[in-house]
């Protein structure tokens, strides 16, 4: 087995590995690094491919697509490469096809969804109750939440079934998570889900299309362009493809990266895949069980993505958006559709099948097969493991540190965050390997990271707040939502004012 | 690399692994049977040391230890083998210290627990609601289960938030489970948690030391001496020790197991090891996406047993059981202790650390830190993931075979499942290889239970049953706790006729 010396190795070639050798080469142009990655490409959950389209051959995202002005991290290099963005389209109808295969297909023309006044009002105060408890939430340190326990041991269903007043919302929220997480909402904690719209800025963010919302741009070319213009500006000698990494060694000398044929000696490893193949790599001495434990209860959402060209954008000729939300059925397996037409014209939709019905599906082939993807688009939290393992996603094992997407703290789970973390695992690796080119405050904020990770044990039980103002405020909406529905004469007002409240708070839906 | 050819390799030298071989053997005692194990011991979950008591060294299990008169499967390998079971001592009063280190330290010289009248009828309402649920539970389909979709949207801790009466009782049911699966109530699925129960035979059968339930024996010399006897009876030149799978290769033609220096050709696999470990071994082809999310969503629990040798039972002089329950603090770890005396007059008590206080303990050694273990007792399953993923859990992969305790249909999580498992499989694998071995009933029992897991999709939802009936049945129980507390005079009666209900509910605790 030949063996070769360098002085930082990354396990994998995505947004996240390929940021943390650009942020190392930068600040170190004399640090040896190496890059494996277990793909025969760069770009990991990201890959641009071309497709047959009206006008010939044009390309499309297969994995993230989308990013947005509040991205500082993706949007920041997309600038460094002079790339260039465009506006997600969303110009007309949108379709709702919500409530199983008998209920009304829906459509609506205004920027708020096609649903009814009562729903509007639902959703209205669940994305409120939503995002005032997500604004509650450190990212950095979940465990700080008021009533974290409590949050983390819920799934995010239990608590749609305790606080949506209708079946519509409920299922809203069903394919919210579908889109947002390959997952049901069934799978997940509610303080993860919490978190992870805290790191957006808030659950509308998530949603939606508008400025500072995750749908809101396209890169022109493709995404996956990032990660090559990032291998090319590090050198493509230093990024080996085809190599999976199959254990990790360390002493107090050294860390050895093994793959089937080679070992790699080095003094400081970064490890950038997700959680669940992170996992499988064979660590000695074995990571603490907290690590472990945390890696096991991670599991990696499943979202399926097609893209159909067609000769034209015949739904924009009949004043539609492209913009289908949709509940699953045996004849429908989508989720989600948007108007996926390239920047020179060539008409396409994407669209989502996922969660549940991509169960179905998975005989196709898809990313869950691909050994070194396992799924998508992100790995996710069980409940009851935020309040007891979060310090050990982003502590260092030894020379191992921690980076992916699912690492961040701002946009966890985008393009966004896999570059954020990334470039932190690079100042930690710094701060071990080469202090002197880190400045005083970034040495201290390695430092405090560290520090308050190493200082946050299991959560303890804070009392939840009082059952009774909830049941009082809970029961207040109830009857006002009843008097609504028995007198519509008398309420027209009401509905009239209550409209023009969710218009304004939607006005950019 | 060198390479051998077998019939059937199986990996793993626990109970089920070597029950799978002993079924080849007895079958068919032509079959070439290889048995590949990654510790240096057979056994698994289950090991007996020795350690220096008051008249010299004695042995205890640190593993697996108790077994029961309804484990039909490891009573008849007892028999088979000769060996001695005896009854665990629960003689004289019993230790209770839950409610925080405040509370008052209570003990109860009856059968029934220490625990305050209102307490013990929201324990019999709280056991009688979850027996009632859990007797709906196929275990073989557990989709066929009314509300299955619900039930596993919650976890445990949802569950027992929603139906005990008394913050008493909610502590309660955490020391269940963290004595019963190593884990919080907020890791666990519902659904999961009742069907563990169905398959031990009813929740009481968990947690209790009677007649029938899971406490009832311990093996004289110890519980590994089944491994030991099994290996022996299949010969040890069968048994590889020290020997870790890292992949499974197969094609139309045979399977190859490979460590780490060798390859293994064969016609069938085996593999017996938790669901946590068998997803670090490389498949290739892959794995199907819905077997790669079920072992993604098998969390194993943290259960850190301990033996004391005292010079003398004392607290059998004192009229004590040995059995303390408690409530882990920063003074008191243990969650619960039982009188661990051996069969020749070795005085000890046995306990366990268990679910978050192992958490801090874990720097210690245990069997979460190695590597062929990494947890114990058990792998539960997170919310949203039988109703999804269930048939991936005994479905053969091509030629791989599934065993291991997680996949058993009796006493699932015990030694006695991981024998019914491991049986089960071999008739599997004799169905394929020579199903002139199996009887007709065999064939068709092997054939009706695949097809089950092929017809099971993803399981629908089914509404729930009237909340209304339940909101009704609580506030009367309520009510009627209410005046039983505001009248204590008048109602002396009724809580003597309570108590007498509750005394025959609970007679054999």
């Amino acid at each position: 087995m030949t063996e070769e010396t360098w002085d930082v190795v990354i396990v994998g070639a995505g947004l996240s590995g390929l940021s943390a050798a650009q942020t190392l080469r930068k600040r170190n142009g004399k640090l040896r690094i190496l890059i494996l990655e277990g793909k025969d490409r760069v770009g990991g959950r990201t890959v641009t491919q071309e497709l047959l389209a009206a006008h010939g051959i044009d390309r499309w995202d297969m994995g993230g697509q989308w990013v947005g002005s509040t991205q500082t991290y993706v949007m920041d290099l997309i600038q460094e490469f002079g790339l260039e963005v465009y506006t997600q389209y969303t110009t007309g109808k949108k379709v709702h096809h919500v409530g199983g295969p008998r209920a009304k297909v829906r459509s609506s023309s205004t920027s708020i969804p096609a649903l009814s006044t009562l729903v509007l009002l639902d959703l209205s105060q669940l994305v409120w109750k939503i995002d005032r408890l997500s604004s509650t939430v450190s990212v950095e340190d979940p465990m700080k939440t008021p009533n974290a326990q409590e949050l983390d041991s819920m799934t995010l269903h239990s608590y749609i079934e305790k606080h949506a007043w209708t079946e519509e919302m409920k299922e809203e929220m069903g394919v919210c998570s579908r889109v947002v997480f390959g997952m049901e909402p069934n799978q997940m904690s509610f303080l993860y889900f919490l978190m992870y719209a805290a790191a957006a800025g808030g659950v509308l963010c998530l949603l939606e299309s508008t400025p500072g919302s995750a749908q809101e741009f396209r890169v022109k070319g493709g995404t996956q362009q990032l990660s090559e213009r990032l291998a090319q500006q590090i050198g493509w000698e230093s990024v080996r493809l085809g190599k999976a990494v199959t254990a990790i060694w360390q002493d107090a000398e050294q860390a050895k990266v093994m793959t089937a044929t080679h070992s790699y000696l080095c003094r400081a490893v970064i490890v950038t895949c997700p959680p669940h193949l992170a996992a499988k790599i064979h660590y000695q001495p074995a990571l603490p069980i907290q690590r472990e434990h945390l890696t096991q209860n991670m599991p990696v959402g499943h979202l399926m993505k097609f893209v159909i060209t067609y000769q034209m954008a015949f739904w924009r000729e009949k004043g539609f958006s492209g913009e289908i939300v949709a509940r699953p059925s045996a004849d429908c397996p989508l989720s989600i559709t948007f108007d996926g037409t390239s920047p020179s014209g060539s008409a396409a939709l994407v669209g989502f099948i996922s969660g549940m019905q991509a169960y179905d599906w998975s005989s196709r082939e898809d990313w869950a097969l691909e050994e070194y993807s396992g799924g998508c688009p992100v790995n996710v939290m069980a409940p009851g493991l935020l309040t007891y393992y979060h310090p050990s996603l982003r502590t260092p094992c030894g020379r191992i540190h921690w980076a992916g997407t699912e690492t961040a703290t701002q946009w966890c789970g985008y393009m966004d965050g896999a570059i954020q973390s990334g470039q932190r695992a690079a100042l930690e690796v710094l701060a071990r390997l080469c202090p002197f080119t880190l400045t005083q405050e970034e040495q201290e904020a390695v430092q405090a990271a560290q520090n308050q990770n190493h200082e946050s044990g299991p959560c303890q039980h804070i009392p939840s707040t009082s059952h009774l103002r909830r049941a009082l405020i809970l029961t207040t909406l109830i009857m006002a939502t009843a008097v609504l529905l028995a007198q519509p004469q008398l309420c027209r007002d009401w509905i009239g004012q209550a409209r023009q409240v969710v218009l304004r708070r939607f006005a950019l839906w």
